[in-house]
């Protein structure tokens, strides 16, 4: 018979060889659960995969096919660690509408925005420095934050996103407890998961914090042109190209499986940051950013991000509508003006974890709002996403939802509580593929 | 005026803010030479860039339009994690020559196999922790070493690849130093630098090691199908699916553009791997993973990898050949069975990184051998790379770098010595764009 492990999983003999940082890798058990949820009889509002559906699919290849005859040995090739210099032009147009001016030089192209992340990390973070995130912050970046072992500090943020007080409340009680904050981590615009976007005055603030304690402020921007009055609010980046790093990406405007994002940084910090890219693979992919770049220099690519912008306010005034509609009195959600998220809080001593299995068996998903806490917050938050199930299954996904809670009303009524699960630390979301 | 740093560089104002591991992120001073050196009238003789020219542009075209109209909406979209199921399953075929049996579980597709290195690194090593590798070893796999605060301790190789009772030495004088070896990294076959292949009695040997020592193996084998017989020397991977994590990449036979590689991985590390891959990129791209999938599954792929093997066989030829009609004596180098380097030692008193500016300005480029070391060994050495040049161009740059050598020496005999440029510790190498 085979060694089991307490957990039930196979024994690994390289358990006692792994690094320290490897701690924060571990799987979470709702992960099981979300492999449930990818099957087509749930609505899932889970994850936050675009609706990639709506590009001209026959028109890509088309371009495509020619971008590989015209230079395939090109996008075939290995190419430079800090991304084609023909695109990283394109960006900067890209950016235009955010206020962030730049030159072609300051932008590293990297795979995927989350790459970014990751490299900022590595280059900025010792084991222990604290960052500083909103509450709720976006999962992918908490991953990221402890993987290279930081400690991370929330800030609260409401309908107008961080609050500068908090924020300077939270750097000097830090600082007391004598370590050392290096870097505020911000998504200001359409946030994930939290669906709210930071007013101009307060990011001003946010800025005048960093300035005066000497932290980098990382700022991660991709939903910022899908806001539904078409508005782009201006970019933290675009008052101070000193503090900054700014993060961008195509998997919301063009499409997620090419990899493709790019960061934004002050020249030193750049450098650093192409070193590591390099160590890390090399050069990102010549081929996917020969694709984004024949796709911005011959597609009508901002009428198509009008064409998303559209097909997302469509979606989210139907989560919002049937939420008002549905949902039990005691239960809130956040109004998002742009991006692909409303946060939902759920009446008093409901638990959003325990209540996931139930909600799976009656086929609608969302993420847990613990996932985008690092210290046991959210019990009674979920994240909903509309980018992906249209319209009709979003209101049937709601109608769903919204019965599981008055069951689990009704449990708490007769029986005084509801059943609560444990809750591990740390992630208990699935990668973005599971819809 | 603004500030000026000592290096003549821009005064970074983060300087005292970045994490100790980005100490080791320093930009070399040859790396100015290189981009000298890719002007077209320089032979180079220094880029490892596979010869993506011969690869049947059209009909890649045809297919990847054909993949994008069939399959667009799941190309263009997140994938998951650990990689596309279909070409995890093409990739146990693909490894099938090199005695690799697995199971599409134990793949975990990465952004290129750089990435893999880099995850396995941070997976593995807490600062301090020692890897050991050939002397010489690949440069970037010494980054990703030194990204993670990793200690290199080289092992002596010889024509027969690592010698094994030189790594039982060095893990017992590691052992001795009060250290903790960590993995053994290892290019067994058509080794980048050296050019040498490992015997098949030596990889048992080394294996016998990892296995008393309780060392991982980890083995990087890109170049296993361009053998110049044909033959496919079988992996350590083969022997033993507990002690090795085996590193493949489509760099080489199919396309380095596209970043697509893989590890095989025992199944607690393959775990392991696929978290720290979602927090480094969330996924690698479902677009260049169903370009290679798609090629795989309709082109001869197998034809093309002989094509390839052919046109580097006759730019091997090429190369040794000219070294051997024009290098002067006491020049030595290994003969590459497969693969695309050849590992030249120059005669007693010349220096390679000091020679390089004057080689560049005779218009040929190598990389010096002091990259390929951690320790500054590698002066009297450099890496001669075949792939990308025609065989003719390869002549023409021999006879060059014979030229240059031959002034070297005279310059040695009449002074006494040849000009020593100082080698900083650590890369001198560009980026693989550099051909």
């Amino acid at each position: 018979m085979e060694a089991q492990s307490p957990k039930g999983s196979r024994l690994d003999p390289w358990i006692d060889e792994y690094a320290v940082r490897a701690q924060s890798l571990t799987a979470s058990e709702i992960r099981a659960l979300f492999a449930v949820a990818s099957r087509p009889e749930v609505v899932s509002l889970a994850g936050g995969m675009p609706f990639v559906s709506a590009l001209p699919l026959q028109s890509i290849a088309d371009s495509v096919a020619k971008m590989i005859r015209d230079q395939g040995s090109y996008a075939l090739q290995y190419g430079s660690g800090q991304g084609d210099l023909t695109l990283r032009g394109q960006i900067l147009d890209v950016m235009s509408d955010t206020g962030v001016s730049a030159h072609p030089d300051d932008v590293v192209v990297t795979t995927g925005s989350q790459m970014a992340l990751d490299l900022v990390t590595k280059v900025f973070c010792d084991p222990g420095d604290v960052v500083l995130v909103e509450a709720p912050s976006y999962v992918g970046a908490l991953s990221v934050f402890r993987s290279y072992q930081c400690d991370v500090e929330h800030v609260a943020m409401d309908d107008d996103g961080m609050i500068p007080e908090a924020l300077a409340e939270t750097i000097a009680a830090v600082r007391a407890s004598g370590r050392r904050p290096k870097m505020i981590y911000t998504v200001p615009t359409y946030h994930n998961p939290a669906g709210v976007t930071q007013t101009q005055s307060r990011r001003d603030q946010v800025l005048e914090i960093a300035q005066r304690e000497g932290l980098l402020i990382l700022e991660d921007d991709p939903y910022c042109l899908l806001g539904f009055d078409g508005a782009v609010p201006t970019a933290i980046r675009a008052r101070d190209s000193d503090q900054v790093v700014y993060l961008g990406s195509f998997s919301k405007t063009i499409a997620s499986g090419l990899r493709v994002g790019w960061a934004v940084a002050p020249h030193g910090i750049r450098e650093k940051l192409v070193l590591a890219a390099e160590a890390a693979v090399l050069c990102p992919s010549n081929f996917t950013q020969s694709v984004v770049s024949e796709y911005l220099g011959n597609e009508p690519w901002r009428e198509q991000v009008d064409v998303f912008r559209g097909l997302y306010r469509d979606r989210r005034d139907a989560l919002l509508e049937s939420l008002q509609q549905l949902m039990p009195p005691g239960t809130h959600w956040t109004v998002p003006a742009g991006g692909f998220y409303s946060w939902v809080t759920l009446p008093e001593g409901l638990d959003a974890t325990a209540m996931l299995p139930r909600a799976i068996s009656e086929l609608v998903a969302y993420v847990p709002g613990t996932g985008f806490f690092d210290n046991g917050d959210g019990a009674q938050n979920l994240r909903l996403s509309y980018c992906y199930p249209e319209p009709e299954r979003i209101r049937e996904g709601v109608r769903r939802l919204a019965s599981v809670i008055e069951t689990e009303i009704e449990i708490g009524q007769t029986f005084g509580t509801t059943n609560t699960l444990h809750h591990p630390h740390g992630s208990g979301i699935p990668t973005p593929d599971i819809a």
